[in-house]
């Protein structure tokens, strides 16, 4: 099994974080361009000093079964998460180039529902799509499609702010419920009927940062995709060598989400959240910030959910409902429903 | 045939350009970042503007059977091919970021070697890989393993060369030998035993386009990849409203790729280069320039192959070495092989 990619190499758990470790950073020569910040500050994209500015430049490549779901589709997600990047390195998002592959035999008509999809998530932010290429693969080569988008953001000169930032003191801010994404595509494939339907929170989040920027005082953000928010907070300990303390009584989940997370046995902190933040903040503006974030569209369920402290430096600690307290690990692959 | 995706909706010809005038650009509004370069220019790039420097950007994704090929690999490929693109528009590569799709079950000392080649081809340059993302698809999602790449390059503002300046009196050139890459994947697709065995030609040569441009007086550039040399010719006739005049008997190509289209029934014009730059330049500095590009590693065999006039805009046309003159289409798709 260590010699094969697996599905959870892919997964922003503890394996994919080996793999990263071992395989990927050794195959390279690390250099930084222009001073930024590089491929192993493994933050959620790399950037660029120039002059008085610095230029933040996210990757990813997007590929989701169905590629039509509830809240969304695989266009939405691809603009939306390279623009979500950008914007928690505390850049203003200004540009997107996307790359499509699809199968030969697609239909034209569902590709541009897919770009159009694209398009509209652009307007919101707004940026603008600057560049682009297609590709097509033959026929059982690619299920049907995969979206690579690269997102590009300005910053003031050392006003980036990586996940490495965290100081004892901080409070930590969620600016929204957690798990909507990732439980509805897995009650999707499950065929989960629910009484509450639970649709992705698929949003580009620039207004969310942006107000929260506004106040100051921010100190590491992370948007909660592959590994969730479990990840997301693990990672800031990590690099910030703190550690995070959070109430789960604070952490807000949606009822569906929560119902349809107990039928399919997973955890919503392990889940894929693609509108959301986790920001640390200094402790004497996060009331502020929590205020400002709340005014803003994608804002509104923002919650302090908790702080960083000094001791045990790496790890994520929960005060469960019951009283008691739980070390929040990094998942090891994808959380897979009990019921498949 | 008219409302799904077909392999020449990729190829880079005539099929590929309608789906992007009449399907991609009308879904996406259509706006510049800081009053660069946009997606409805159609370059090898787009590009932002930046007090006194203009940013280049490139996003391509990378599909290529099979994945290791005399001469190169997928890894090389990706960092040539993303360099390349950023090259021709005039600005210095500078970083590179990459997202690599694996299917599960995919050997990691494959992916190592992929990873090291193109960490190698990023040293020739010199560009730093600042950036990346790993995916996993299941297995039979996908056909091993694709790689999107985005290249970063600078130039002084207004410095940035599109491929739609070309004048008439200026000369055209090709920077080494034309259609190696594509010969050498055919070839090897189709088993085909030569004397002469044929090796792909990726390089990346910012080499040879610092060294003309150094010289100055450079009008147009691209790389001639899909499409091959046609597309890009014509690509430049359109787009400056000129045409293009190149001579049969001086445009280089190596025995073994003589040899080899002949026996595949293709035209050398339509195949991909991974390695080569076609640049119109003031007439009165064309000598200097390929004299200066052939003291450079990847520009030894560059050439004068003919001259850019007003008559006839839009047009290509090549006097043959018979004595005849023929209008050399773009291709329609991607040369199929008469073997097969």
């Amino acid at each position: 099994m260590d010699d094969v990619i697996t599905l959870a190499h892919g997964a922003g758990g503890t394996v994919m974080g080996k793999l990263i470790k071992e395989t990927i950073l050794p195959s390279f020569f690390l250099r930084r361009a222009l001073e930024g910040i590089g491929l192993d500050d493994l933050d959620d994209g790399a950037s660029l000093k120039l002059r008085d500015h610095e230029i933040v430049v996210s990757l990813d490549s997007h590929t989701v079964s169905p590629l039509f779901f509830p809240g969304g589709d695989i266009g939405r997600l691809a603009l939306a998460g390279t623009v979500n990047d950008v914007a928690v390195m505390g850049a203003k998002p200004i540009a997107v180039l996307d790359a499509v592959i699809v199968e030969e035999g697609f239909p034209i008509s569902d590709l541009k529902r897919v770009l159009s999809s694209m398009n509209r998530a652009a307007r919101e932010v707004p940026v603008a799509i600057i560049g682009g290429d297609i590709k097509v693969m033959r026929r059982g080569e690619l299920d049907q499609m995969v979206i690579a988008t690269c997102g590009i953001g300005i910053a003031e000169r050392g006003r980036v702010v990586s996940d490495a930032g965290a100081r004892p003191g901080d409070r930590v801010i969620i600016s929204g419920t957690i798990g909507d994404h990732g439980i509805a595509l897995m009650a999707t494939r499950e065929g989960l009927q629910m009484e509450t339907a639970v649709k992705s929170d698929i949003n580009p989040i620039w207004d969310v940062v942006e107000a929260a920027l506004k106040v100051g005082g921010i100190t590491a953000m992370k948007d909660p995709t592959r590994g969730g928010v479990s990840s997301a907070l693990n990672e800031i300990a990590e690099k910030s060598s703190v550690s995070v303390w959070i109430d789960e009584g604070e952490i807000p989940v949606r009822d569906g989400v929560k119902a349809a997370s107990e039928v399919l046995g997973i955890d919503p902190l392990e889940v894929t959240c693609e509108g959301k933040a986790v920001i640390t903040v200094d402790g004497g503006r996060a009331d502020d910030v929590v205020e400002a974030i709340r005014q803003t569209r994608h804002g509104r369920d923002a919650r302090i959910i908790g702080e960083v402290r000094a001791t045990y430096p790496g790890y994520v600690l929960m005060r469960t409902a019951v009283g008691g307290t739980r070390i929040i690990q990094k998942p090891v692959g994808e959380p897979i429903p009990r019921v498949c």
